[in-house]
């Protein structure tokens, strides 16, 4: 199985997906190697980070400042589609990720974990790929 | 074939490129995998946006935000080459993107495109390069 | 040897480590291929720069433009842990680069090296982990 969906309330939700990603490495039974995780879609973000309430917020305060969520984008001037700043965002952060397999393990560290991020101006479903793939040398 | 030559006119321009990898990644008959899309160089970067003027405008502006495109960089003071901005947002959007491949396919959102982004401050012929590799489960 | 160590200062100390992982490359003997860098850890990154003195100071001015050191921060706020900046200038840089092999070597550009960026406030040691793996095609 290398995909799982997630249910989000956008406008920048952040959601740990860590455990979920681990389950797929852990079936793959790949030791060593890479693992690619990758949603399609233009308006969110994969990254890491310690996933505790403060920097959760403090992040969403960085992206605000970033590229803050107002109507002040030609993207919503032109197709009234008021989600730029949701697309300038996944531009940024990207939607996707590459960790290393240790050992048949994400090569983690303790505080760091794997986030979603769901820019849109909406709650979403969203898919999410996970690909493995056996190291070479 | 896994590499494709560009032409930019440079200062953030950002060309649609899709095109040219989902070609690549046709020719390759990899069904699951995945696919890096890469360009040797620190002025410019590859990523995601939906490619559509208003929003191509939007990102433009949020990266003037971030790395003016003024000579106030010590890059520029101690070289007198005033790209400095140039290297910054390379830095910061990074000039690699890595995509899932499903069915053969680049697994992309309706409205994700893959763009380059030249960064410099002239005209440049730029290399990509496209590496693709079968998934091992 | 797909691992090295190395000491930092913290405080957005850059340090270039292309010739590190050039040598794992080498060592490798594979040549058409990718190569993931990464490092386990919620407050560094992995990116790329030409490596001088001014674009160094460049980059760090933005970072700290954009997620400034301060203690303003809620991870500081409710722990004490008053490196929130690291944490959110990480979740943005990433810690990871993938970086396309060609004829057995890095495919960077010339003024183009690959840096270890350390966000966090004190000095630090730090695992560097380079995976290899050849291209299907």
């Amino acid at each position: 199985m290398q995909k799982f969906k997630i249910s989000t309330k956008g406008f920048t939700d952040i959601i740990d997906i860590t455990l979920d990603v681990e389950k797929v490495v852990e079936e793959s039974k790949v030791k060593n190697g890479i693992c690619l995780v990758s949603s399609p879609g233009s308006t969110c973000g994969i990254t890491t980070i310690e996933y505790e309430p403060g920097l959760i917020e403090d992040l969403k305060r960085v992206l605000d400042k970033i590229a803050p969520m107002t109507k002040d984008y030609e993207h919503c001037k032109k197709w009234g589609d008021c989600n730029g700043y949701a697309h300038v965002r996944s531009a940024l952060i990207n939607p996707f990720l590459v960790v290393s397999l240790e050992n048949g393990r994400l090569a983690l560290g303790t505080w760091q974990q794997i986030v979603f991020l769901d820019f849109d101006n909406r709650p979403r479903n969203r898919d999410i790929m996970v690909k493995i793939i056996n190291a070479t040398t």
